[in-house]
């Protein structure tokens, strides 16, 4: 088996590159000083996010190479439905180490291409360097009609908060097989009209508060009505992260039936009330009772 | 002092992009899911790089923090000016171990930030991760017109290749202190028509061969007429890397008042032809005399 070093680092990107797929908007793939893509008709406005996994923290040396790369791509992505935006091309930077074997390379970039493939994503271009520990950064552009994003920030008091799916114990294996909710996450925007939204990457108890943080609330969750996966507590519910649900919040007056209708939309997920925020800023931790005892 | 594992990651963003600029065309800045930028009005093709740089390899421990910074940036920068495009919105991925003093990851954005500002180019959201080697990975995204953009695969036969500089010995300060040919860049493409175009990151030895091959060429180099850094062997020239000066061919016809023109609008920078390329492409190693022996 080669090594990194017994390639080189043309030969290398040769290697990975030359399956990727190129639709008739990448007019500059991989393989000069930067790639060119074309910008759909009448696009506005572009969204962009970067994200890393780095062994050691996101995954192990024994995670098989394809969940890896699949990893790096699929949070990312996830980004993308918490804004409810369409992704599109991807940047793919890699360091590792020279020793490491050519096959986990490929593995990765494997797994990368797959899930991108999935989602009509196409990776235009790279970057390799050496490194002691390997990393994967996707860098990854995409669209949104003008002022249809969703962000943390506009949320309004007496707004209920929902979760698409039970949290806690991702590490038993939704951390690597968890499917980004980027078509639910459209539906979501059109049906239900969320006037916040994000990822639940880092865990409820701290991602949460930046949601109402960044909308200027407080919250009151209703413990006994978070969705808790499994043979976890509830502790691990609030605090394990990478759960990679969505979390939202939509005006108290939704109509049941407009819930109804998404939840059918979208049979890959489970909508769960788990509270509502408030406008008192101030003593949103301590209204939860025991939460402060979780961060 | 503090390090980041006193601060924690939301304090962090928030010291790092609190005096980032922002303009009217950042519709969402960093802290959100992603980042979105308005189009500029009229804009077909999208540009994209991604780059990385890791201490031990592209800088040490002892590299001031702002150089540092500064080198991140100014890398992705020189790919920019290699197509003739303009840089415009920038995302940075950080991966830093905890124990890493506040003051030197400030000091890094500082570096970024400046520079990104003095090519007008706006950081609009990041990423940073725990890992037990720091590196610093710049996603830059900008405008080129439609086929305005100058690859390295569209050089011809005869094309005369240019410089723009003294080569060698970067290690003694330029790897940090080079100026991102971004505006000599355009004016290159106007005046001269450059058929290829690229940036020496690798050096001459590395980078010539992947324009030539990319074209399809062989070359042809004028040894004598290397423009070489004082105190440095042509050995040095050829291998030390990290030159960040333009590479490009043009036309044998080219004028030489057009050349004479440029290189007035160009002051900072010397163009040097120092060969050609050829139809030949197999020979092209051994045409240029020593050249296998310092591959």
């Amino acid at each position: 088996m080669k090594t990194l070093a017994d390639l080189g680092e043309d030969t290398l990107v040769q290697l990975l590159t030359r399956t990727l797929r190129r639709d008739d908007d990448v007019l500059l793939g991989p393989g000069d000083d930067c790639a060119v893509v074309r910008l759909p008709r009448g696009a506005h406005s572009l969204v962009l996010k970067t994200d890393t996994i780095v062994e050691g923290v996101h995954f192990t040396p024994e995670t098989p190479a394809r969940w890896v790369g699949r990893k790096a791509m699929a949070r990312v992505l996830s980004d993308f439905a918490a804004m409810a935006a369409t992704p599109r091309h991807a940047l793919i930077t890699l360091i590792a180490p020279p020793r490491i074997w050519v096959k986990r390379v490929q593995g990765i970039y494997h797994g990368l291409a797959k899930l991108a493939d999935e989602f009509e994503v196409r990776i235009v271009g790279g970057e390799t360097s050496r490194g002691d520990q390997l990393s994967i950064t996707v860098s990854l552009i995409g669209y949104v009609p003008t002022r249809k994003w969703i962000t943390r920030s506009a949320a309004r008091a007496g707004d209920v908060l929902y979760v698409t799916g039970r949290l806690g114990g991702s590490i038993r294996g939704r951390h690597l097989r968890f499917q980004p909710l980027v078509k639910e996450s459209s539906i979501i925007a059109k049906k239900l009209k969320p006037t916040a939204m994000m990822d639940l990457s880092d865990g409820l108890a701290k991602d949460l508060p930046r949601m109402a943080r960044a909308s200027g609330l407080g919250w009151n969750l209703w413990l006994d009505q978070i969705p808790i996966t499994a043979g976890c507590s509830l502790s691990q519910a609030l605090n394990d992260g990478e759960d990679y649900h969505l979390l939202f919040a939509t005006s108290p007056t939704l109509k049941k039936q407009a819930l109804l209708e998404c939840q059918a939309l979208c049979p890959g997920v489970k909508f769960h009330a788990i509270g509502e925020l408030t406008r008192d800023e101030k003593t949103g931790l301590l209204e939860t009772g025991g939460w402060d005892h979780f961060l």
